[in-house]
C-alpha cells in the first residue's frame, strides 16, 4: 500500500529557501566526530547559524535556546548518548523540533537499540539511507556501515511504515530521495554520485533537514526542500569538479549562491515514480 | 574613560610575522571538536606547528614542552575542562602563556562558570566576540550561541575592563578588531564577512593568537599582528573566491604566501577610532 | 647490518591499486580528531570506505566486520584506549589486520607506554616518521610532538628491528618512505614539502596502509604501494597548487583520478638507497 510519490517542484523550493535565509535558523547540532566540519560549513554557507554543544547540561539549555536539534549517532559514546536524551527531552519541552540521523543502524547493534529507544520520543523527522531506515523501521537491511546496499526506492515501504509508527516526516535519501509522512510522498531527484565521495554530505543533509524543519509551514514540503537545495547544490557543483577535492569547494559556493532560478530551471524529477 | 585605539601599523605586523616563521611556534591546541582541523592547517600554512593534545596526564606534559597553549571551550565537557585545568597550571608552571577563547560564554552557564574561574589563572591574552567579551567581563551581552549579535566597539569597555581585571590582552573581534592592555588600543580592520560564512576562522584566530605572544617583544602589539595576519589574508583570499568554500582554500594559501608587501601596502584601518 | 633498500616500482603500484578498486575496503579507522574528516575523504576518493566507530562495545563488533582497522593515537583518551584494544582483540580474533599510526610516540609518556603495550598484539603494520619510529623501537628520538626531526633514513635500523620484534611491516616515512619486514625494504620517494603543510596528510597514508593490508598478496609489497599511491597524489596536486588550501582539494582530485600511467610514468625514486 505504498503511495505513488509526487514530484516536488523546484518552486516549492525556492520558496523554502527564502523563508530558510530570512529565518536564519540555530541549528543545536549533535552530530559524529567526521563531519562537523562540513555539517557547520553547509549550515553557515545557506545562511543558518550551527552550534555543537555537546555536554549533557548544556546541551539541555542549549536546545531549548535552538530553533532546532540534530541528532546524528555516527560516534556515539555512552556520554554522548546521555547528552543526546537530556537534550532530546529538552527539546520537546520547549516544543522545538529535533531530527534523527540513525548513521549505520542495523549495522551495529548498540546504536540500532538507542535509536529505537529514541524514536519514541517524537522527532519531527528522520533522515538516512535505504539500510538504516529499512533496519530502523524492523525491515531487514544489508548495510555495511554508512553504506547503503538498497536502493531508496525499495525503502520506501519502510519509510512509509516508520513515518506512522514515529509521526516523524521519513527521507529515504540515495539516488531519488523519497520524503514521506506516511500518507503522503514527495520524491527529490538530482544529485551526482560523487557526492558519495565526499564524507558527510549525507549528515549535512540532515542538519539542514533540522533548520528546515524549524520553519512554520508544511512540513512534508520542508523536508523535501532541504533534500533539493542539497542535490541542485550538488548538480552544480558537480559541472566543473575534477574530482571530490574540487567538489567540495564547489559544493560550499553553490549552497551560498543558490537562487530561485537554479532551484526552478534544473529537472526536480527524471525517472522518479 | 576608554581610551582611543590608534591604528595598527603594517610593518609592525609584517616584522611580527617575520619572527613568528623563524621561531615556528608549537602550539599546543585544546580546542572544540568542530575547529580542529581548520586550526591546524591555519597554523600550519603560515608555518607554525600545531599539536591537538586532551588526556589530562599528556595535557599537563606537553603545555610545558609547546611554545604556546590554547583553550577553547567551544565543545566543552567535564573530561576537557579537567585537561585544560590541568595544562594551564603546567604552562604556568613552566612559564609558557595560554590564551583562552571563551566560545558562547554568556550563552551557556557551565562554560561561563568555568571560564570565570580560569580567567585567574593568569592568561596572555583573551580573543573574543563583542558578546562573550561583555559577557565574561560581566557586562551583559546578548550572544545566541557563537554569533555575535553586538558590534565589536560597543565591547570595548569591557574588553578594557578585562583586561585589567585579568592582566591579559584583551581582542575583541568584529568588523573592526580591537586590542588592549586595559591601557592601550590599537585597531585592526580588513577581513570580509564571508570569513563569517566559514566556521573556525574565529577560533583559528585564537590559535593563531596563541602562537604570537609565545614570540618575544611587545605582547599588545603581537596579538595585533595575529588579528592583522588574519584580516590581510581574508582580504587577499576574498578577491577570488565565489563563495564560502573557494575563500577557504584561497585564505590557506593567502596564509601560506602571505608577506611583507601584502601586509604593509593593504590599507590597515578604513573607519576605526 | 641494515638491508639496502630496492626501489618499488611504479607498476607494481599500479597493480596494487587496481586491486584496491575492486575490492573497496571498509576500513574502521580509530583515529585522532583532528584528521577525521580528511582521512574519510583520502579513503572515500581511493574508492574505499571509512567509518569511524568509537565506543567500546560496537568498536569491537565492528573491527569483526571491517576490512582492516586503524589505530591511531594522536588524541589517546582513557576511554579511547579502552576501545581500541577491544577492536585489536576483536580483529585478531576474526583474522582482520590492524595497523598503528603511533602519533607523537617518544614525545609523551603515556601514549608511549600504551604503544609498547599494543605493539604486542601483532599489528600488520605500523607507520610512523623517523623519530616516532625510532622511540617505538627503543631507540632515542628527538620528536617534539608531530614533527620529525629525524630523517627517514636515520630510522631505517630502527624501523627493521621494529619489524623483527612486532612481525609487523614497518614505513618510516619523510622525504623519503622506507618500508621493511625487518629481512627486505622497499624505497618510496616522490611527494612534495607542500604535503607537511597540511594537516592529516601522514595519518591518512596510515588508514590508505589499512587498506592495502586487508588486499591478498605481498604484505610488504602492499604498504609500499600505499605509501607510493599518496606521495604520487601529492606531486599531481602540487603542480597546480599555489599553497596548501588549493593543493588539499588537488590532492583529493588526484586520488580519486589516479591511474596506472601516473603511477608507471612518474619517477618512482630519485635518491633512494
Amino acid at each position: 500500500m505504498t503511495t505513488r510519490p509526487s514530484v516536488f517542484p523546484g518552486l516549492a523550493a525556492a520558496d523554502a529557501l527564502r523563508q530558510f535565509r530570512q529565518a536564519s535558523p540555530l541549528v543545536h547540532c549533535m552530530t559524529n566526530d567526521v563531519v562537523q566540519s562540513i555539517t557547520a560549513n553547509v549550515l553557515l554557507a545557506l545562511g543558518a547559524s550551527p552550534a555543537m554543544v555537546i555536554d549533557a547540561r548544556e546541551a539541555a539549555q542549549f536546545s531549548a535556546i535552538a530553533s532546532a536539534l540534530l541528532v546524528n549517532v555516527g560516534t556515539l559514546t555512552s556520554a554522548r548518548a546521555e547528552s543526546m536524551l537530556a537534550a532530546i527531552h529538552a527539546a520537546n519541552a520547549a516544543n522545538k523540533p529535533w531530527v534523527l540521523d540513525p548513521v549505520a543502524v542495523g549495522a551495529l547493534r548498540w546504536r540500532s537499540e538507542f535509536c529505537q529507544e529514541i524514536i519514541r520520543f517524537r522527532p519531527a523527522a528522520i533522515r538516512g539511507n535505504a539500510s538504516e531506515i529499512m533496519a530502523l523501521s524492523g525491515l531487514s537491511a544489508s548495510g555495511r556501515g554508512v553504506d547503503s546496499a538498497d536502493s531508496s526506492g525499495a525503502a520506501l515501504p519502510a519509510a512509509e511504515a516508520l513515518a506512522r509508527q514515529t509521526g516523524a516526516i521519513v527521507a529515504v535519501t540515495g539516488e531519488i530521495d523519497y520524503i514521506t509522512d506516511g500518507a503522503q510522498c514527495l520524491a527529490v531527484s538530482g544529485g551526482d554520485p560523487l557526492m558519495t565521495r565526499v564524507v558527510g554530505t549525507g549528515c549535512a543533509l540532515s542538519a539542514v533537514v533540522a533548520a528546515f524543519v524549524s520553519l512554520p509551514g508544511n512540513r512534508l514540503s520542508h523536508v523535501a526542500a532541504a533534500c533539493r537545495v542539497m542535490s541542485c547544490a550538488g548538480e552544480l557543483a558537480c559541472r566543473d569538479a575534477k574530482g571530490p577535492g574540487s567538489f567540495t569547494a564547489a559544493f560550499l559556493d553553490s549552497l551560498y549562491l543558490l537562487d530561485d532560478r537554479h532551484l526552478t530551471e534544473t529537472a526536480t524529477v527524471g525517472g522518479a515514480q
